[in-house]
């Protein structure tokens, strides 16, 4: 199997800025969880000349050569006509292909124009992956001893198609197959999980360990290489076990998006219903679980209370906390969590109170300190976190903390 | 001047998807408000023997190369020693690096380890680029006809180094300068402003407009070239001033970050204070009020009202209102944002209720329908959206919305 990959991005709004590549880290997490080699990224603008030498560089360099963007029907098609030129092949009209632009425009009911029918010329010889999430098909062809494969650039339609299409692709083209578990993980550092894995990880071969850092959580994969996908999943399962006994309840899930989602799933599994009280966060950890479709079923919703009068009239924390001990202490926060599953009905409610800064507050408590309570029936109980300086990550660590607290609770049930 | 830049990210973090590369554009935004043409974004991994490949073809094809990351201690500098090789320049001790790292540290009250001082090895003859946000210095040389930048990669140290010490050493390269203004723009499509303005930026040569589009608003950048800034701020001016005539109140600030900081300034600017109640966009408007530092002087805080019992008794929200017209009405809408007012004590309070989807509500109510209400003294206004059928898009399109009824509230007051 061809073993490096070089990702070309065609597109003068990257260049200029105002789109971030993403496309480019989707793939690069995708092929190196198939055990391809990423070697090189560029990106190009909408320009023939620059996009033809660009081709050259990495055909000379990389054994697959994946391109995103530039299959629109306004942009005449530049990526297709320039790299089915540089490896010798015609462009030809796939019949199929134009059926299901027609068919496309007919569900939305919206005319379709005659240039979305360019959108139909591919590569002669081409294997076609058909486009659920949009009208441009994408194809592959093999050609000069290399593998040439052309995504659209739009973010959700060149995942879609690379998770559902690209990769059964690749997959084929190899002799084994790979296959990668990810552990999540939430109280633990990067360089903690690294120390205490090293020695596991250099002695390891197949399966592989790879830990990754993620904004106040990790990441650990875990894969594995084997000739069916049984027998890879057997190599997996001992090691996954046996890691999630030592990480013990550090890990909140294993190929799941996020925090959050766990919640959902626990909450609707042991059918209780949650709110939220925020004051540092902000609506933060509301935010997170409304992203979630069908969070209306167990979450209740929220109150953030920003000042004081709001803790006070819509979370009921008496005035006599809030004189003594300051919105940012153990008691308010506790108070909070009760007064919000009082105030939203709900069998569990999780409170934040802190300093996310910059400045420390009117009562010297210094940025990043926050308390965390979690209120249920028979109790509440409170933690204390210290999250640094900088702003956006104190509230995305507290906001995980409050989730990782609701999980543990629901996990203990 | 030299006109042609490419960017190049060295990191293998990069390659296998652990980060996205954020620098390139903040970088590709910053040079192209220069008035310079990146034609490449090239990412390598921290392999000497490629990244020399990779400054091979950037030479060949650039003025002015531009890398960003494998400046760490602990990555033997490689991007520094591959870099001083390929344009023949020895690595020099710099004595002045030397002892900022050291004060650094001090600083800090951090232990310095020896491989810290290996970042004050710099090209020879180069200028140095005072780190203030980090240990490794950044620097610029000049040779073989081509400009070359060296700029670590953690964000927050390439963003302050580029705007505080690139971009001066850019501006001195250039016989004139060149000088921006943003106009952001909401309830206007790209296409539309495009159409509008079509004829005047093909007539225009200095200042030259641009249309960019952000989910769910636009921008419009206006850019001169002049000797001095004093011209360059004397052919913007007029231009501006017409633009923002013709554009009206789409026109939501100059030079701005978000429409949330808008609101924030003029909540402080005419002494009001503002609340929220959010069904769909469920906490959103909250939390991208609090992502700003000060927000509790003049922000009381929000309901997230996702249940209908939450509306009814936290909101107040009358039940034969809801039973009549369903969660996902303009009746509903106005009582959220009047109970919102009433229950966090503030001048304004903004409500949002609407179907953000996968499928439509129990009414039959379509997917993106979104009501917006905004309560102020004297009476209560909404407004109905169409968000299409993306849930992320309906919440930020459905929560800009409710910002920007603020803004025009407030501006009218």
């Amino acid at each position: 199997m061809p073993h490096t990959v070089e990702l070309l991005a065609v597109g003068t709004e990257l260049l200029l800025g105002n789109i971030v590549n993403t496309d480019a880290q989707m793939l690069s997490q995708g092929l190196s969880d198939l055990g391809l080699n990423v070697y090189y990224h560029t990106v190009v603008g909408d320009n023939p000349e620059r996009l033809r030498q660009a081709v050259t560089v990495a055909k000379s360099r990389a054994d697959i050569i994946i391109t995103t963007g530039g299959l629109g029907p306004t942009c005449d098609d530049l990526t297709k006509v320039v790299l089915s030129e540089a490896f010798g092949k015609k462009l030809v009209f796939d019949e199929r292909s134009a059926d299901r632009i027609r068919a496309y425009f007919a569900r939305l009911e919206r005319p379709m124009s005659e240039n979305n029918l360019q959108q139909a010329m591919l590569p002669e010889g081409c294997t076609v992956f058909d486009n659920d999430w949009g009208t441009a098909p994408a194809c592959a062809f093999e050609a000069d001893g290399k593998h040439v494969i052309l995504l659209p650039g739009p973010p959700r339609e060149c995942t879609a198609l690379f998770r559902n299409r690209v990769v059964p692709y690749l997959r084929g083209l190899a002799e084994g197959i790979i296959l990668s578990h990810t552990l999540k993980i939430f109280g633990m550092g990067e360089s903690a999980l690294e120390a205490m894995l090293r020695d596991r990880m250099n002695a390891m071969e197949n399966p592989t360990l790879a830990p990754y850092a993620k904004e106040g959580e990790c990441e650990l994969r875990i894969t594995a290489k084997a000739g069916t996908e049984a027998q890879a999943e057997a190599l997996l399962a001992p090691v996954c076990e046996e890691l999630c006994q030592l990480l013990g309840d550090k890990v909140y899930g294993m190929d799941v998006p996020n925090l959050e989602s766990v919640v959902l799933d626990l909450l609707k599994k042991t059918d209780k219903t949650l709110g939220t009280a925020e004051s540092c966060t902000g609506g933060l950890i509301a935010k997170r679980m409304t992203d979630l479709p069908g969070a209306s079923q167990v979450f209740h919703g929220g109150i953030v209370s920003y000042v004081n009068q709001v803790k006070a009239n819509v979370l009921g924390v008496p005035q006599d906390l809030l004189d003594q001990y300051g919105a940012v202490s153990a008691p308010v926060a506790q108070a909070m969590a009760q007064g919000a599953r009082k105030a939203l009905g709900t069998d569990l409610a999780v409170a934040v109170t802190g300093v996310a800064g910059p400045t420390p507050d009117d009562r010297g408590n210094e940025v990043g300190l926050v308390y965390v309570a979690l209120a249920q029936e028979g109790g509440v109980q409170v933690e204390t976190l210290h999250c640094g300086t900088i702003r956006a990550r104190t509230r995305t660590v507290a906001a995980s903390h409050a989730l990782n607290m609701v999980r543990l609770a629901l996990q203990g049930n």
